[in-house]
């Protein structure tokens, strides 16, 4: 049995159903995954913890492999903290691994790179059991020229141009080493992985490449976006629920 | 177009997540899948439209290929039918196809054979993706001993074993054709394929099953609940959600 130090703390991978939170971070009132996460914490721990995310997914946006970091005030083995939790937690909420790392860890700061997966069902009908998990579209999509213009959101870039207003942030330059178009079923899904994503940059690319798809964007369009750095340009930004945070490397 | 004659009624091939309804049949209060499409068939013909389902679903039990009736009291083209109903219809219940029928069409009694799958999770963690439409064990299950069960469901027997009281019934025989265990991703699928299910039927046999796949049911008690016609012997019913009915067979 692992025992923890002084200078450790748990690290979690969970998964959660984004329609059932109003996003990741803590509000005042309603209910989020940290605020949910915390508050079960809060009851094992008989006192208040705090978690700190990896990614702050918006409201709706689902997680596959959201990582968050806290320090326990009691001594549990490191293998019951996610029985312990998924016990107390919704179904809509699972912690699927935990381990120690040190306390100079960082979610944020430490993460390497991050992979996002958005899915769009394509054509006449939405199934009752997709419709929370994957965004609709009635038009055909062409997926070789999504996939094209994908390729071209590869390597070192700025990618103001796929950015949202709401957050400041020092640089706009992020290196995306995949964007990948892959038909699944009757829709679409697109991979991107990146070493960071700025605000609401994953549904971004997600509604440009849609917009591609359909006709609506051109290739030298998808060009002139990419160069622009310049938010007006793009797509417009998927709707959340298509979104999916499957992992982040440390 | 094909026109509609006085003599034909339209029938709707339609699809459900059960844990948005309180089951299939009209009820006063509580939306149910009945009164949601008449509510919106109401809208559309400016009148009050019944339909008649080929299967009353339980609270929580999905469809992919449910089957209804309705005979229209406006002019509509058929191919227009389903794009009028889901564009008026909650995400969570869709309208798949449309086709005519005589009014002597009965979806219940004309049925020849009716297919229910049974979704098992089966491990330490459930996935907030398919919590929904899943019932999750934390044990194992043999998967050949459950198979060797399942086989003896096949053929035309009396039921009884597996029927839940509630609904007064003429007859507890049914012919169940196909009885298959397909082993998914993390689960197991259990498919029954009968000319008829009784009350609660698909949901006991399922139950009864997994008791075998985990050891607590032998093959010689399979065989004695099968013999026994008697409702004690078989094991639980299992839960709801796991269970969709995927096709009516004419």
């Amino acid at each position: 049995m692992k025992e923890m130090s002084s200078d450790e703390q748990v690290r979690l991978t969970v998964a959660y159903d984004g329609g059932e939170f109003y996003g990741f971070q803590r509000q005042r009132e309603e209910p989020t995954v940290q605020s949910c996460l915390e508050s079960v914490l809060k009851r094992i721990n008989r006192g208040t913890v705090r978690i700190k995310g990896a990614g702050r997914t918006d409201s709706g946006v689902h997680a596959w492999g959201q990582v968050v970091c806290f320090r326990p005030l009691v001594s549990l083995p490191l293998q019951s903290w996610p029985e312990a939790l998924n016990s107390r937690l919704p179904p809509s909420l699972v912690v699927r691994e935990a381990d120690l790392v040190s306390v100079a860890f960082d979610p944020v700061r430490d993460a390497r790179w991050k992979h996002y997966q958005y899915r769009v069902s394509v054509g006449r009908l939405l199934s009752p059991f997709e419709y929370r998990y994957s965004h609709w579209v009635h038009h055909g999509l062409d997926v070789g020229v999504m996939r094209t213009a994908a390729g071209r959101l590869l390597g070192r870039k700025d990618c103001a141009s796929f950015q949202v207003t709401g957050r400041p942030v020092h640089s706009t330059v992020r290196t995306i080493y995949q964007a990948a178009i892959t038909e699944e079923g009757h829709g679409v899904r697109i991979d991107l992985v990146a070493n960071g994503f700025l605000y609401k940059m994953g549904r971004r690319i997600a509604g440009t490449l849609i917009e591609v798809g359909r006709g609506a964007i051109s290739l030298p369009d998808m060009d002139r976006i990419v160069d622009a750095r310049e938010r007006s340009l793009a797509g417009p930004t998927a709707p959340a629920k298509g979104l999916c945070l499957m992992r982040v490397c440390y």
